[in-house]
């Protein structure tokens, strides 16, 4: 499969993604609510995780539009996880638009986040699939670690350290059930062996993790238009990376006194991204997330070996390649 | 079935309730939110819709355990919207304890909600039921249904006028879709026919009414210590209910000035009570809140009569007469 191929073929499950997406959101009651929830899902975004699980029913043998309604599910769980955390992270902008609560206030986000949940069940339930009690019960069980993993993630700012263990637990519920979830349902819908959907599944967490520690690492040195959010946002915002628990780890002596000020006293946010990742780049935690990326998505391909060879296969692996390519 | 059996078995289904509630919160990731989680649970209340849910499915002919995990996955989705809710309306009480948003903060308050909603899934879908997807298909409407009168209700303080059938269609959503809810899945689970089921149904949403409209009343005639919240907490925070939507439609004259000015200007919340409970009385809007109790559980208790008599059905009836007794 080539590039431009490749990439075609992305925008078409895409723009079919979000063709679902506006019609289950134009059934949101009551109409006041519309633009909220339209709101939500015009500010876009990727599409990662419903295209996984389009490309995962493909993988097995199914066909990718059997999958549609639960990755429009997905996408819908995805969106309600960020509109609430948005309100927790009083974060101002999300996907370079407001965030739903500066715009309508912390009541419609809550209700928004409510409703769009709803809505993500609803399109699930919509599948009518033989397995669709253990698509139920997997939805459920992702609802849930996404919501432990963000209990986990509000506790962190409060703790003086975070072990890069106990990091990469958190980042498992809170970012890499979804991508595991999105996977899983895909193989299940398509009627994948128990080997084949925990196949998936592995390729799901691993593509989870570098998809993470890249958001991490663009946070850092991306260029501000181009990503839609502020440079430095997660240093400003006092936010535990895979950068900062691994600087924290490696810094010693005048880069660890200086990591702990800029962290912990009255540092103005702004000179604060300034020190952060001026030792970030001296630690070499930068080049660090580059490898781990490239380990990531190395892990993921190989998850995915034994499965067919066909188009959803070819195309999940152009994604890790894309992935770490950073040209995705 | 004497007065006396039928409250020691309301009790005894109450109290397995409780347990089952307690056992799945137990559940709750990570331990930290368990203390929340717990108090939700543990802050009581009657227990009305879940032990409708055991009722129905006894009054088909199921046995009442049949029910217990979609008994809890409803008080369950009544207690995520509670949590929301208190933090939308700034409810620093909840059944005579502090609101979790008022002991843990907005931030633990969104949090707990959306896991408590997510344990009530949970719940529902360990029923093991051949008609598990329709069970599934039921909460989630009814999960959209009660967000959808939230947000109307969140609406309503910013309007001048609501009129009866708009205060009702948003009732009938808010809290109607629970109590209907309830008793369809008791219906379904034990093995109810279409007839049945939507006999329940009727019940249930009658039987919603009354509660609701019983609830209202108890704001303004009940006393504190046993009410477990502020008498004429609804008029101090300018809610809508059946009495001032019917208040507003009856005043005339000075009554109107006064009830207007009561609801729109500067009057002090206690100020603002004694007014408005004096025209209350004075408009006759108390006793007619009384008669349409009486009305609905009277067509409560005609929707079941074509069920076979069991002790199901004679739960079902007895509660009817509870609550228009007001002994409920």
């Amino acid at each position: 499969m080539t590039e431009r191929t490749a990439r075609q073929r992305y925008s078409l499950l895409r723009r079919r993604i979000d063709a679902g997406l506006l019609a289950i959101v134009r059934e949101t009651r009551p109409p006041e609510m519309m633009k909220v929830t339209k709101h939500v899902i015009r500010a876009g975004g990727k599409r990662i995780r419903p295209v996984l699980t389009l490309l995962s029913c493909q993988a097995v043998g199914g066909q990718p539009r059997q999958a549609m309604h639960a990755a429009v599910a997905v996408e819908l769980l995805h969106s309600f996880t960020l509109i609430h955390d948005d309100i927790m992270d009083h974060a101002p902008t999300r996907r370079g638009l407001p965030s739903v609560h500066a715009l309508w206030g912390v009541d419609s986000g809550i209700l928004a986040g409510d409703l769009i949940l709803g809505l993500g069940y609803d399109s699930l339930q919509r599948t009518g699939s033989p397995v669709q009690i253990r698509l139920s019960t997997r939805f459920t069980k992702a609802l849930l670690d996404v919501c432990e993993g963000q209990a986990v993630d509000l506790q962190f700012p409060g703790r003086r350290s975070v072990t890069v263990r106990e990091y990469f637990a958190m980042i498992e519920k809170k970012t890499g059930a979804l991508f595991r979830l999105s996977t899983a349902l895909g193989g299940l819908i398509g009627s994948g062996s128990d080997r084949q959907v925990e196949a998936l599944e592995r390729y799901g967490v691993h593509i989870g993790r570098a998809f993470q520690i890249q958001d991490d690492l663009l946070d850092v040195v991306a260029e501000e238009r181009a990503f839609g959010k502020i440079v430095g946002g997660d240093i400003r915002e006092k936010k535990k990376t895979f950068l900062l628990v691994r600087a924290m780890r490696k810094a010693k002596g005048s880069d660890r006194t200086s990591l702990l000020r800029a962290f912990g006293g009255d540092v103005r946010p702004a000179k604060r991204v300034r020190i952060v990742t001026e030792i970030y780049r001296r630690l070499g935690v930068l080049e660090e997330a580059r490898k781990r990326i490239h380990h990531e998505t190395t892990r993921a391909r190989e998850s995915i070996s034994g499965l067919p060879r066909n188009n959803g296969t070819a195309m999940l692996g152009w994604i890790a390649g894309a992935l770490e390519a950073r040209t995705f």
